[in-house]
């Protein structure tokens, strides 16, 4: 398809006013101007006739500007050194979503966990005049403060940081472990291993902290009396599974902290002749769908909602915007997903 | 750790000035500004201490007030729907490299496929006076154009605009699918499968008539005259396997349309006997690492070279905002990564 078109493509249009949308819809300046700042009344009808003659000529109101009258630019920054995009897209599609779409835009930056890249992203938001920045980790761990030393507020999302009195909001990785061991004891299962990823990352060792907590209240402990720590990886779920048979060859579940692990864990255990989940349950963790969904059988998991986390330090940078900041590390619960690899026997 | 600091959270300290940077560096501010756009000859020592003062203040130049008088922003703002973001992201960083850190920042904002949505966002980023826009799609099929009304210059990026006059960079899919059948067809392989995802993606049949000239060229045809088309999924992978090893069992190569299928290759080739690469190569495409290494063995792939999509979008956009601006497709060429999947035996 390609229809005809006006323009030819080195010859660009200005950008519209206030004029043009005013003659083309046939309403004077200051009816424009009303009916987009919507505080005045304006007649239903004219003000539809006004958005649509704006919307026609792609106008674009000059946002500094209304920045600079109302004290709001409707933007807020997301600066992020997360560039798979698996943890900073569901947080900024959360934050938009508690923004709400046509009043606030969010602009993502990638400062690829480099300080220098940041420090220049960070230069050119403000001089955007952002209303607030949103900062996401790479990695669940403590990051450093950006300091106070900024003319708009900032949330730290996924990753916290390291001075409690900024604002931030991270997944809840002991109440995340603590929810995988009640699943699977509530599936019967008793002889329960864990096996996780780098133990260098807090949320490793947080989640593990949880299964052992929510085991000792069961009056049981891991098997082994500790979780195997290593990659983030299949190749590591496969090898930690061959080692737990060898030691414990009864059993019956393995808690798992990534559902790549999780992945290499079925797969070891298939090929060591174990059934999934009738006799070994195996119960993952991130709820990365493509992943998670295309396992035999399926993976149960846990979903760290970090589309909720992005609402969150949408609400707070909100708060703080309007002079209500509120220090801390904000907690989101995090919830169980059920699949096929830990059903009831 | 958590260090001093001076500033409490709720007292906000105002944007630092060009004064402020003056009296740190103990310069004119005269010299702060020339030192900052770098159009004058400052002492490399002064304009290094106004740099540092500039670093330490958090400086943020009015950028708007400076596009005004240069013409320039140095923003570009990135529209994305692909909120896996393993296409928009790293065409993101090849933009940023290209432009170079420092002197252009890029703005990802996204738009979920929704018209509504990126009309707002485009309205948003015009508003911050953006240079231009590159428009990244979620899949590779050509996609509406925005028009020419717009007052800065488009580059679409992955997904090609319907417009022809519009300038788009896409990854050459024909071409790797004569690179996929080369390769195998240089591992000795002749009998040869085709296992493609969604038959309504443009990319998907651009694959496959690549690798069905690159056969006819060797006088071959697909097993079975015709590529199986299905899901991107494992799930069709292995189903697709199964099938073909029921119909052509002495099958010697499957090409997939992607990893993910060729990893469901990989567990249905296994679970029937048959030993990869030794008796069938597999050759994967999308060189989606997590998913490609972690496979037993590690997939042979295509790797399209988002990176360079990328950049040649920066480049592309950036002579179209110079008024040089070259519509039509520009395809970029994608890559073989060999893996053990193919070895040659």
């Amino acid at each position: 398809m390609m229809p005809e078109r006006a323009d030819p493509i080195d010859k660009r249009s200005r950008p519209a006013t206030l004029r043009d949308v005013a003659q083309l819809a046939g309403v004077s300046i200051a009816t424009v101007s009303k009916s987009l700042n919507g505080r005045d009344h304006v007649r239903p009808e004219t003000r539809e006739r006004v958005l649509r003659a704006a919307e026609k000529l792609n106008f674009a109101p000059n946002s500094l500007a209304q920045g600079l009258l109302t004290g709001r630019t409707g933007t807020v920054g997301l600066l992020t050194s997360d560039m798979e995009g698996r943890f900073s897209l569901p947080v900024m599609m959360g934050a938009e979503d508690a923004f709400g779409t046509g009043s606030t835009s969010v602009f993502l930056c990638d400062a690829r966990g480099d300080a220098i890249r940041e420090q220049h992203h960070i230069r050119a938001l403000l001089g955007r005049r952002v209303d607030g920045l949103i900062v996401v980790g790479d990695k669940t761990d403590p990051r450093p403060s950006l300091g106070h030393a900024f003319p708009v507020p900032i949330v730290y999302a996924y990753a916290p940081s390291d001075d409690p009195r900024d604002i931030s909001v991270i997944s809840d990785n002991v109440g995340a472990g603590s929810l995988a061991a009640e699943h699977v004891l509530s599936c019967g299962r008793r002889r329960i291993a864990y096996v996780s990823g780098d133990v260098t990352y807090a949320a490793a060792r947080d989640r593990v902290e949880g299964a052992v907590q929510t085991l000792g209240a069961a009056g049981l402990e891991l098997l082994g009396g500790e979780a195997l720590y290593g990659a983030w990886t299949e190749e590591w779920g496969r090898g930690a599974i061959r080692t737990l048979l060898a030691r414990f060859p009864d059993l019956d579940a393995v808690l798992c902290g990534s559902d790549q692990i999780a992945r290499g864990a079925l797969d070891a255990l298939r090929e060591s002749g174990r059934s999934v989940p009738s006799e070994v349950a195996v119960m993952a963790h991130d709820n990365w769908v493509p992943i998670a969904t295309q396992a035999r059988p399926p993976l149960s998991t846990i979903d760290m909602r970090l589309e909720l986390v992005g609402r969150r330090a949408a609400e707070l940078l909100f708060e703080a915007i309007n002079g209500e900041g509120r220090g801390g590390i904000h907690s989101v619960a995090t919830k169980l997903v059920t699949r096929g690899s830990t059903a009831l026997v």
